[in-house]
């Protein structure tokens, strides 16, 4: 991948998205979501630790996997519609090296 | 919830094994990962709030979907080997209402 | 569902249910299912021989795909409720083997 | 890749991508990869018919899922490699467009 000729101001990072990531106006969406996934998961070992019933724990894995893909599938969403595409606007190198990262980051996720 | 010890009066109640949960044994195990998942989503937030890059956010995600089904995988054995294979033993009618309850709980998951 | 009273006369294939295979009662329906499988393979081979429109194509793989997850848990359902809960009360190490065998079935369908 | 200088004759059909569709480079590997799929259909069909045991069958319909992603993450990969791309550098209208279709493809394989 290589980065266009004009400047990030730290163009080491070539990661980056050259303006603000895309979920930056949805971030405390994300970040909410998060906290409660975060409370799933606490809730999860909290059955755990008192000995409930395995299928109700399994039902909440389940709840929690779905709260995960929404997640994924909002980041995926954004990244797409702000990095992605101005990178595929800076010209085809940059958009298809783009594109490459987030087919490799689907492929990662719907094989998790 | 508590463990009844002794056989269950009431057949009412036949959400419950009739004797301990099958992943007591394994209780310490399962809760330490389910701490590292919460720490995971703990994690995902604190990137989502500094703001990093969406594709590694997103590679973190589906590592915390893939320790999610390892759980919901361990769950789903630990319950077939304890509670289903009791109530199989106790007859046809008990058997394949657990063999019901499970593979539902498995249709929720894969489809979660 | 009959319970088998006898012990199976071939022990050597444990791979096999003692009595007929579950899904017998519904193989039809099976292989109906299958046909429309079958033919779902064969219309999306011609919408990439036509050229359609890659998303439309994705549609129709993704619909493929819920048909055949939809499968693998009818097979699955009829596995426990037959062979796996039979085994089951022939005792515990034949249970538990059906009990593993079919929870590493699910991992590789879930995991697939 | 070819950037389309000219805009598109029929935007009437805004489904479509301007140039030629990116899998036709490998259309021939996409329909060999059908007809294998197609064929494990029919080998499923025939297990079923055949009486197979259940966990063989369940194996090779894990097989055929995997096979079934491998073509919608290499259809989506192509697709984003060019149609999107392509849309994207027609405008921002065009590529939001474009990649707002993309994620909801996405999103239904993901579910499926």
């Amino acid at each position: 991948m290589t980065t266009p000729t004009q400047l990030p101001a730290a163009s080491t990072d070539d990661e980056q998205c050259h303006t603000t990531h895309g979920y930056i106006t949805d971030k405390e969406r994300y970040l909410a979501r998060l906290k409660r996934i975060e409370g799933q998961a606490r809730g999860i070992a909290r059955m755990v630790d008192e000995e409930q019933y395995c299928i109700d724990i399994l039902t909440q894995v389940s709840a929690l996997t779905a709260a995960l893909r929404g997640v994924a599938l909002g980041l995926l969403d954004d990244h797409m519609k702000h990095c992605v595409l101005e990178a595929a606007q800076l010209g085809d190198e940059a958009g298809l090296a783009k594109m490459q990262e987030a087919t490799e980051a689907i492929a990662r996720f719907v094989r998790a």
